[in-house]
């Protein structure tokens, strides 16, 4: 695999953006890869990901950004910098049901997450197994609403100390206090089986079948305080049909679950999305 | 085309359905082509659709109403009879929007849908010479809040004196009133430019544009007092991106749109929908 | 889970089939909770399938053999009976790649394949860790041209010592000699990772590459003596793009085989498929 | 709508593309909208969409021209310009079906095909009334095995008096000559009704059903001299199943290729294509 770097870029839209940081990028040899960029007309919003071959580019990290910086302050850039030599450290929260789990181990042994998997968190003891096998650290933290707030403690030291980039709720059904998702702004993605906005909160499947649905969704979102409000990344969909009992429905979604968290991650770890009012800006 | 009857049946669960309706029907000399049975074991229900070939078949309408009454008598059964040789007479009703009728219209001429379009009510002009072209008789009612009743009180003269079967809602922006609709139980189909119940009411691609949705839907349905409520006969999805600005959801939705509510219409003239419990089993 | 039992019968068409057959199981008491049927009028074939509830049936399996026979002989049926208490022995064959693998064992062990996993054989020794971990003897049998016929000796050899009732080829990547194949007809269920019949044969994700291919697909079908030629069970298909490089293909790819291989076994093992004509019937 | 231009521009990869190309639109004040790149590093390719408000643009089209060379022979580019205010010139080639010539003229209408469709030319006259009912001229050109060049020389001339951009084979069922094709150069866009390359040629429905598939497909693609053989733009499928016998094959179809036909003739006309190696890049 090649060593490239990536820029995501945001700031209110301006003539030269473009031009400005490409020239920027060409002064210090930047093989540029991938170029994508969107505006945000109503917003006024520029938005770009660029990517690089970094064989002769002439700046390291840190060079890049104090150099940058000049570029960044004249169009009032927000900005982000990642190399794919870099991995991302992930966590892993999970509580009984172990299917989005299984399924992303397996996908990282296989080279399909470009990612380190630093740690899975449960309030479970099943799959302890299973992560062993792959071996990867397993801790199980018991959440009740009695100990709710120590256990958040234990997994923030945790993910403290493990220098966590982003946590995945792998089907973790205990909701997060706003202390500890204010912690991890844009770095917390979930699945939630329904397609968004239908069937927030509880049960979704046990609802989708009482209200009769023909398809049946998962989707993965950012974490934000608004339950299952959170900016959707990415969704899909199942057709089901009357002879499906919840049973099926759950069944079904399950394969829906794992595609659509595992599609998510990657994304966010190819440092793909950029975020504003809500919702995100994928580019492909 | 074949000559065939379907009969679709729904009672009690109890041994021996199937085969005393076989044995009514074989009794008759009637050939079977198509069989299709559900059990739902949580309300004990016992659905059943039935089609067979009539060219043999020795009862006509009204006798396999006398014939048939005891065995449906015996079980309990709501039933009903429907010759593929009588035509459902339908009823559009649209307003601005005409895409959904343009494709309707175009799909009755060619043939795939099995039906007699005995007119289109419009409180628009706009599809008028449309609806012409196709010789199918056009009516513009005017609908205001102030003269609402009366307008369904014309809307209402028309479907009665044509003896309406079936009425579509292909886009009509109208709120229909509890009593139009209780007129018409299991008689109006409508389409929603949303994958219900995400998105219920006015403006459905404004808020899926809001939300950041990564997915938009239709939903084709009966039409109950609540509102975008009834049961759902189907949905079908289209994959959105930030690309997507509000009116581009609205032409991919266009595209879903015609084809989600044009299945539904023609399950329902097929006699292949039972409804309960606010769903609908469908049989293919 | 409910004690079913299934019949899946095939006959030429005549009046007075699903009489015949419903009076027989209610006869002995069954109480029916699944009837499916299908008319193939081309060639004049009747296909169903019924599942009922054994708890009230007054036959066991031997019994519904020879008392079956009188109803059977009189139309010529062929037929198969199976209760959801005798697991289906399966083994899977697997070369190196080993997604479709893992999935299935994971499914096998949440309870979503209802089915008894007796061996994994592979050519290759990279997964024999993972199927240790879900304790599950696995066998190592190397395969060259040269010891081709002495491989599937020993194949054979474990396949019929164990009893096994499907083979499932989950990207075992030889092909089976003619000799293999005819062994175990419509008992050899393979995924190829294309919509068949696109693609057929070695490298399908290459060659979609090249022909600029907007879908990719998978394809899960029971093997005959044509390479892929064999009747196809179940299909499905990513969106890929110019983006897409060929091991974008590869990756998005795995997700489908896993997808549409353990749908087509669920369906085997649910005693849902018949075969004539070289395709399938799949009563869902 | 705002004016627009848009820039297509391919050529082999080097350092400083981008920043040459926005630097030079820059200096002549352009606001650009949108911008998308991509790099083939198999075949050393850069290729590139971007699109500017051309409010504040200080060159005409023929300024543009003469201005831009320097920067485009510098880098070897193809390229190519294009003004939203200038409508693509649009022929319609049908046969019998008129599904997908009834969607496009209804969605032209509406406002969802952005472009001028100057002509229908059939070698049926079945269509000619809904032709005339949208006030687009019709010609009906009988062709025939023997008058086939005669045929084609009156298209031609046609086409070239109305100075046409592109040609849509709207369900055109006779095969074009090498010569007529070598005329339109990736300005000829077909809808097959496969998911190609499986059914290359004729009666594909026939040969899905025999094959028993499970999901049938349709592709639209520039037409080449090899027959379904050129750059595919779309494709779409839709699922089937043992019910479904040809005549409904063709009529879920139908919905296909529509949706499919016009998706790739608004990518066209919205100057999103770039073709190489038999390949599309559209960028969206």
């Amino acid at each position: 695999m090649k060593k490239t770097a990536t820029l995501l870029v945001s700031c209110p839209d301006k003539k030269g953006i473009i031009q400005a940081v490409t020239k920027f990028l060409l002064s210090h040899n930047a093989n540029i890869l991938h170029a994508n960029q969107h505006l945000d007309t109503e917003n006024n919003l520029f938005l770009m990901r660029l990517e690089w071959d970094v064989a002769d580019f002439s700046l390291c990290e840190n060079e890049f950004h104090s150099n940058f910086e000049e570029v960044a302050k004249k169009y009032g850039m927000d900005w982000r910098l990642k190399s794919n030599q870099i991995k991302n450290r992930v966590a892993i929260m999970v509580s009984h049901y172990d299917h989005c789990l299984a399924d992303l181990l397996h996908k990282h042994k296989n080279g399909d997450l470009d990612c380190e998997i630093s740690v899975v968190l449960s309030n479970h003891k099943n799959a302890e197994e299973l992560v062993n096998f792959y071996e990867i650290p397993f801790h199980y933290i018991k959440v009740t609403k009695e100990n709710k707030e120590k256990a958040e403690q234990k997994q923030n030291e945790i993910l403290n100390r493990l220098d966590i980039d982003l946590i995945v709720l792998a089907r973790y059904m205990q909701i997060l206090s706003p202390d500890f998702i204010r912690r991890y702004p844009e770095k917390i993605i979930n699945i939630h089986h329904s397609f968004l906005p239908a069937f927030i909160g509880a049960k979704p499947y046990h609802r989708a079948y009482e209200r009769g649905v023909k398809l049946i969704g998962a989707t993965s979102h950012y974490v934000t305080e608004e339950l299952d409000g959170g900016p959707i990344i990415e969704q899909d969909i199942a057709r089901v049909s009357h002879r499906d009992q919840i049973t099926d429905l759950t069944r079904k979604g399950r394969d829906l679950e794992r595609v659509v968290l595992s599609r998510a991650i990657r994304r966010h770890i190819e440092n793909r999305i950029l975020i504003y009012a809500n919702k995100t800006v994928v580019f492909k």
